[in-house]
């Protein structure tokens, strides 16, 4: 049989927990480049918790997939063709080509890698979008004083680990959140967080408040839900709260039951000045070079570590999407596609 | 029977809306300067909404009124007795005297008004606390860009009114919102608001939509409730929310009744980057003499206008106090205390 390329396209939307069947496998011919073109062999896909939005029909900031299409996703690829000047066979690029096992470029949007600085999938980690959006928030919107408390949930994953080890570079506490022994075990001993709560824990808001003795001025938001419940009380006049994710309500379906959290978010924002921002990372694109640049250094120095979850085969694409959705993965999740 | 000090004390907290009989008029000998004091005549006593959280006795970024104590309040007053170095009898101060007839005062807190510039009793509102709280507020949190859409409740009041007038000094579109036709027509036709709306009319939420073609960029929140849920899914992408009043909640007592908006609330904070940030003018206060500078030249050309509800005697402030938080005054209340 000649190889063909396998492709994962979204079939229907999911209501809810997205399910397998929501998306289907398709083998197509692989292409060839055109004039100006390259053909990539993807290597690895990155998966993010932003694709359960990428797969409902609701207004974001970014366009749906649409049915049919194949879903979308960062990748690590090599060039196997070019008719692109500035590319040759051989080279590894960080590209947008989704959940397929080759794709056609026309160079927009491509990155090369120098596999020698560090392992390439760290492209979709922490020296990529999700060690991004932590640096970006956390800095730009965050900004953490020496001594100020930064907390931070799914610490154990790539965000939330990238924006507690920059949190503590700054010189404030960071306390993390995690879900089980094993994930805060890493998020402790390994990221260095001062603090660690698992979010499993029946005393947890109570955990949560032991270890923020001075209450908490960044609370930097990525899941939502329970957690959120638990830091809202916490919250210190002047806290500033990014908000890059709530993957604890990505399967939610509303309306959602009383009582109405609302007006009870609204007089805290007023009586404490609290800040909510929501973001998204491309929007400060202008400092993505200091990010590549700092970043960098600090993992040269070890004081930035990282952990991936390395699936292999683009047949577990979707139910490892599933599972991450959920909390199952175990660090930066990725897979390896060939 | 010789003069004496009328003084308003709060003696009772008040559960939901506030009565008159949580107020309790006494009347006490007027005190003589000591040496370094001055006794003030109050002449003009502000009221504000705020005043409704210094009842509570809940934690908020400022200490509650005791009770027993005479309730605190900003007023214009004239210099009866001088003790003290920079001040003669005849001077009129802005202070922060609350709600009685006369006060010492060590000088603390005090600022000398210049009765030939403007109406005394602009010091308590457009050249004021409520001035400054829209200055602030609009210029340096909702940052209003020339076309861009700025929409502010309570219109007609002193806030409101000053946050729609200096939009259109930036270059931005106005939409008022108030209650009744009389306050539409003052907002419409002396404010010169682009777009004025009734929050009473049943078709209010469409009527917002269409005085709102291209969304709502800045959403100055000062009253909270219903305006807000029509306010909410026209919000453009990158729009900030100042919040400096929730009026139309700060006599309700939770639990509130489901569905629970929060988790939509937050969707939307996320997908189009929403900036919600509370605020106090006085967080503000090096950007005090700008505001002085720029808001009296532009009361001087015209281009920002205001009303004042100049309500008779001391007795009737806890009932006009308690209609302001229902909307019952037109314009900044004030209450002419001799």
């Amino acid at each position: 049989m000649t190889e063909q390329n396998l492709q994962v396209l979204l079939t229907a939307r999911p209501v809810g927990r997205p399910s397998p069947d929501d998306f289907t496998f398709v083998r197509t011919a692989i292409p060839s480049a055109g004039e100006g073109q390259v053909l990539l062999g993807i290597r690895y896909l990155s998966l993010d918790p932003y694709m359960r939005g990428r797969m409902s029909a609701a207004k974001s900031y970014a366009a749906s997939v649409e049915i049919g299409q194949v879903m979308e996703g960062g990748t690590v690829a090599e060039v196997i063709e070019s008719r692109h000047p500035e590319y040759k066979p051989g080279d590894i690029v960080l590209s947008y080509s989704g959940w397929q096992s080759y794709a056609l470029s026309d160079g927009t949007g491509l990155r090369k890698l120098a596999p020698g600085q560090a392992p390439v999938t760290t492209a979709l980690g922490v020296l990529g979008m999700p060690g991004f959006t932590a640096y970006a928030g956390l800095l730009l919107l965050g900004q953490p004083k020496p001594g100020e408390t930064v907390v931070v949930a799914a610490a154990s994953g790539p965000v939330g680990a990238t924006v507690g080890q920059i949190a503590r570079i700054k010189g404030a506490r960071a306390v993390g959140i995690a879900g089980g022994p094993e994930k805060c075990a890493l998020v402790r001993d390994e990221f260095g967080f001062d603090a660690t709560l698992d979010h499993r824990s029946p005393s947890f808001a109570e955990d949560l408040r032991a270890a923020c003795p001075d209450g908490i001025d960044v609370y930097f938001e990525n899941v939502g839900g329970k957690v959120w419940d638990a830091v809202f009380p916490l919250l210190n006049t002047f806290a500033r709260i990014p908000v890059c994710g709530l993957v604890a309500q990505y399967n939610s379906t509303g309306p959602f039951e009383g009582p109405d959290r609302l007006p009870v978010l609204m007089r805290d924002v007023l009586t404490k000045s609290l800040t909510i921002r929501g973001f998204i990372q491309r929007e400060f694109s202008e400092h993505r070079p200091a990010f590549y640049r700092e970043m960098a250094q600090w993992l040269a120095e070890g004081r930035v570590k990282y952990k991936e979850d390395i699936v292999q085969g683009l047949e577990s694409a979707p139910e490892a999407f599933i599972g991450m959705l959920e909390g199952r993965n175990f660090g930066k999740l990725i897979v390896q596609v060939a």
